[in-house]
């Protein structure tokens, strides 16, 4: 059987991701979860604290930003499906990014965010398969992509038979 | 030994999936078939029993099919070879749009219907590599092209040796 | 200034296409069509009468589909925009084949159909772009994607001037 | 000798393309502009002005953003380089979905923004092969770039010859 | 209006290349035809004529194998359209290798031969769109496919009207 | 480690598959050898022999063409290597529509082929990375370029130390 | 008639390209040149130039070296065939980088050197269609590839008619 | 858990490769390293030690390079991160063309050189998302990008919970 990679990319500051992976386990989905370094200053830092100092804050970024996106393009271009979550506060344009990535490569994206966003973030949904607030609607989406169960449909009819 | 997967879009009304995964299990070929969800009224249903119900019929039904084609698109990408079948009924535009997809990516692909369909199907049959009316017919396309076992043929070679 | 190379695919038996060309040429829009060939008898036929009578139908519309295959494929995939449309009458599978293969190239879709072939055809609109009903709002399209111009806003911005 | 195709992708309230076209102008350059729909009522409209209102605002949004994605993604795949503009306000995820799709189809990017949006725009920045701040400064890269012309170079060159 | 770029691919003694040309020409089609180099000698000695004699046969002819495919995949990748002719005598070797060049590309290919060869070309023929004997069939086809002229249907519609 | 898959192309009348597959098992090779179907009779009759007679010879071959093309191109397209062998014999067209399906492909290939055949086939080994006569040069090259082992090389290396 | 595009990649100090121009230009072929920018000065401090100095040398280099690959890379994109020239001196790693460049893109190149660095330059040779030393051979190949003319044959042939 | 597949390209008479491989073992990396043959004569002399000996030093490289060729660009296809490690002696091309390879095929690449060649390779390095200088910064990036693990970072976080 398929297993599916899922990349959860954007907010990092709560578990949605760990609530996504527990509700997926819980479920049995043949699934592999794939994601950007969430330690938010493991992340500013990894590029100085590796390949050393830099005096120029753009260019310590930079280097770090380029580590950070060895790992992200080579997961996302191999993934299955990409979650991206816009979180409440920050720009978050790294998330906006990545679902252009994904956008353009044609893989099937997933955008969470909370009502209050829909507007800036109309032509990210439009390049979306699917639009959700929560984790649970996620873990409910790929149970019934990947094992084609739906809550109030294929379970009825597994009762009846 | 590579395991073929093969990909079964089309028609959700009749056993045909079942009868090519019997007869393919029966041939023993190394194949793990994939489809579309073939529940009717989950299929329908899925974006708005998930993401929240819509007054209008339009998009209740744009939200299914988007998060059907989460599934299909995958499902039809890693193919080695995509089946489609058009049943007696209905329009099966979504199995044509199928045949379509398959062929811009340059999947080998087999359509299955009955004559009295050849001429409405002909620009889909003329981008198959076979048309075909009956499962069993699929199962020995399966048999052949992966196995290399044709009736009458390979058999016989083995009897004589 | 681009011109826009754009695609009228699907039913054969209005004037759509001369009512959109005839609008665009109206709003002086930088378009180029194309489209299949739109001689119901030729088009069945052109195998036949180019290379030669087939005793047998399927083969008989097996060389005319390839042959238009030669024009649509190529075509599709010179274009900028595809917009197919899905009459009242017939199967129509070709015209949901090219929906496909234009959505596996990664075009952007315009698909028209009436209402009442909405709930058939919802795989086909949830890759598409844009859903419309008449030639009016397909040209009112071109003109608001390709000149930016939108009756209401634009001319009213241009008036104030 | 080759038209170079610049696409002009994100803020849309101060006349920084006005000031980058009327540079290339007076530089010669040999460039043909592209950019979204500009006028942001029109941009945010468009879709239920032309195929119907919606009552649902998010509904509203997804037809208005689908429709404008026929012109932006076009585009974007039509262009040599691309230019992406962050503000000083707003989310403008659009803008950095924008510069995601750009880099997956490996479209070399310029991106402008002042220092304080430097660290939350560090991704994007690293996919990028310039971080520039004013209009000027693009004009400039695009004088070199296409022209081979750096002032305080090339020109002290002919003025030696 | 659209060129077709058609390239003609294969046997180099007959004139059917100038055949075809004439015929195109006379049917005013706006067509670009573009070919190997079809002189003989050149076309074996370019190599060495150019970048030095070889005293091994094998690197005589791989020299000019090469710089023959500087021309020969370049004008492939740009054509609309591949013509591949198979005469009736020696291997070519090349010819069939340039079918399955441009197969793999996703070209349309018309193949011309004549009846002996076609047990032995069936694959090649499986790969193409048509499959003609005669320099007026391809022009015919050419008409109909780029202008969707056919004679006996189109012009009878003309001559009615 | 990883396992190389290599397709062996063309003549099917040798053993050559055989030296090769038991040359690559004695040097305990890490590779998943693939293949056309070899059965003469079966590979032409395949397509009737499934899905009914023809009448007419050419569609008997090319309903049977076109069912090996399902095996043969899904196998060259998962291929690490393609080795194409051109026999003494017949015209083999299909061996070099092959190699040019596979160079389109960018897959390295190996050709093997007597040196009567060195100036007909001088296009198809100028595409090549190797050219070979004997299924044991395969095997040497296959041992070199999947394990690093070199006759008189390595092995005296590894004796040394 | 097709216009073909050269990219001219590699050494800067002397005036190979000229000579190329000229003898293109003398044989009238229908060619277009692209090259990078080749004031040394200008190509090394384009970016500090333009977006402001750096005390760190390393992102001195970064910056103009971006900038220069927003050129090469879309002219080596747009390019029919790319010749690199390797000098007498320096290390030229940009060259080698802009022959592996092609070669991925799978674009005929030419590669130019003297006989000095032929073993150094193997690999770049081995994925070259064509290996030449001066600029008079590059314009005869052009001459020969582009319009099929072949001193010593196809001339002669001309005088004889 | 994803197995990630690591090419080591370029210089090959340090023990740098082993340096990597030994540190990556010790951190526990999920990885496969691949690489060319590092055996120097093998590697020159292979196309003539198993397909015959050429007197012309130009075609004794030639079959050799073609021959590593088929190892070198399978492999870098195959891979998700590619280094390229410049030495301090010879010209190195090789390496470089393996870069702008890679780079062309959009594969995150790291360069290893030291000071002293950073002004020569800045286009190389340019194209690189991490430039280094010892085994021990791959290693550490490695297991930063795979396993999201910075010493002083993420470690402190554990030694905290």
């Amino acid at each position: 059987m398929k297993t599916w990679t899922i990349y959860l990319s954007g907010e990092i500051h709560t578990d949605w991701r760990e609530q996504i992976e527990a509700g997926a386990k819980a479920a049995n989905l043949p699934v592999a979860f794939a994601a950007p370094v969430t330690h938010h200053e493991a992340s500013d830092d990894c590029g100085v604290a590796i390949l050393g100092a830099e005096p120029n804050k753009f260019w310590h970024d930079h280097k770090g930003a380029q580590m950070n996106a060895i790992r992200t393009r080579t997961l996302i271009e191999g993934a299955d499906i990409v979650v991206v979550r816009f979180g409440e506060k920050y720009k978050q344009w790294n998330a906006a990014f990545d679902a252009g990535y994904a956008a353009a490569l044609n893989k099937p994206t997933i955008i969470m965010h909370q009502d209050e966003h829909a507007h800036a973030l109309k032509e990210v949904d439009a390049a979306a398969l699917a639009v959700t607030k929560t984790s649970e609607e996620v873990v409910e989406i790929l149970r019934y992509v990947i094992n084609g169960e739906l809550k109030g449909y294929t379970d009825q009819q597994q009762a009846a038979e």
